[in-house]
């Protein structure tokens, strides 16, 4: 598989979401984001009109993150959100699915949640976050069943903020049981280049990096390897 | 000053926010409020139409987290939370300060999102979370005399996920900056009984506990002191 550095860099979302994080550390963001090229761009939704006006003329995406990061608001309110943070600029939206119901075993809740959302998406990508450190593996393999009948583009792995680490065998068990319309964003605790290589070969095709780590893995790449690199 | 364990109960909101909690911990919570009369249940706000019909013919009163446990939403999306959680039974609002506003300095889209949530709830109380372990001193004064100033009821120290242990110098720091309108409201790390005297000494009228301590902190009150105490 041939790594291509200009490809390396539209896997990869960078975000600065902590609750605390001012309008400097957004700008910087937006900075790193205009000049590695990367895919998206995520911090918490009040952000949205300055980033966009940060970006503006690049292609860089503005991602909106959806009941972040607890996941449990009433559909009407990720719906309410979804078409606000369009209407904002948003192209991309990652919605934390809703983990009380999911843990109630309440699935049609959650179905009717993600599909509520797609539809208000309009046709822009929606990725569904798990939370796998929450989540035994039939709730895994279920959330992901559940998010692709309901039209989800990506499951995720985690907002970031549980502590998560992410595992190969993470990836595989989310694969085995996707049907292949809906694909793997791994985020939470990814650092290196090591790491975004092994979790590539596992099928993963979207990352979400903090900044700083995103940053560095693109360093790390045109140092080692330049333009491209023999997977 | 005395303490009557009829009225310590009513100056206690129990709750269960995490995102994993299922059902079953909602009834558990239920349960105990009714048991102990407490002032405020909380759980995430999708729950708030199960708990309404678990807590019917009681004066336990439903609570509702607003934009947590992040706040960084636009204006409108914290007025559209607070309408619906209304109109689903809510009677009280525990919203989260635009944090990121707060640290760029925009104390005008803090006051007006404040202003706006306190118009939505309709003469209901609303409590702002200032999350005190990511604010400096100063930042604590000044959103104190915003969340007054924009006719919040209470001011909040902390979500209680943000690591936070309660302090009494926090709640003078807070009394300092307000001018009597606004009462303090703490939560995060309150455990004990022995914690409870000395943040009532401090000037705090309510406190936001989890289900467990709240339960052992009315036991030993019993146990210690039976219905009342000359604090």
């Amino acid at each position: 598989m041939k790594i291509i550095r200009r490809e390396l860099s539209k896997m990869i979302d960078i975000s600065v979401l902590k609750p605390e994080a001012s309008i400097k550390e957004i700008e910087e963001m937006c900075r790193a984001a205009k000049r590695y090229n990367f895919k998206v761009v995520y911090a918490l939704p009040w952000y949205i009109p300055i980033i966009r006006s940060l970006l503006k003329g690049t292609e860089v995406e503005i991602g909106a993150p959806i009941a972040f990061p607890f996941g449990g608001v009433p559909t009407e309110v990720k719906v309410y959100e979804t078409t606000k943070y369009l209407d904002l600029g948003a192209t991309e939206f990652d919605m934390v699915i809703n983990l009380g119901a999911l843990k109630s075993g309440d699935y049609k809740l959650v179905y009717k949640d993600i599909e509520e959302v797609v539809k208000a998406a309009q046709g822009h990508i929606v990725k569904v976050i798990l939370e796998l450190p929450y989540l035994e593996e039939n709730e895994v393999f279920e959330a992901c069943r559940i998010a692709e009948d309901a039209g989800a583009h990506f499951v995720k792995t985690s907002t970031g903020f549980a502590g998560y680490v992410p595992k190969v065998e993470d990836v595989y068990l989310m694969k085995k049981a996707l049907k292949g319309n809906t694909q793997v964003k791994v985020a939470g605790g990814v650092r290196t280049l090591e790491q975004v290589f092994d979790l590539i070969k596992a099928g993963v095709t979207r990352f979400g990096v903090n900044m700083n780590s995103a940053v560095g893995i693109m360093e790390k790449f045109s140092q080692e390897y330049g333009e491209e690199y023999e997977l």
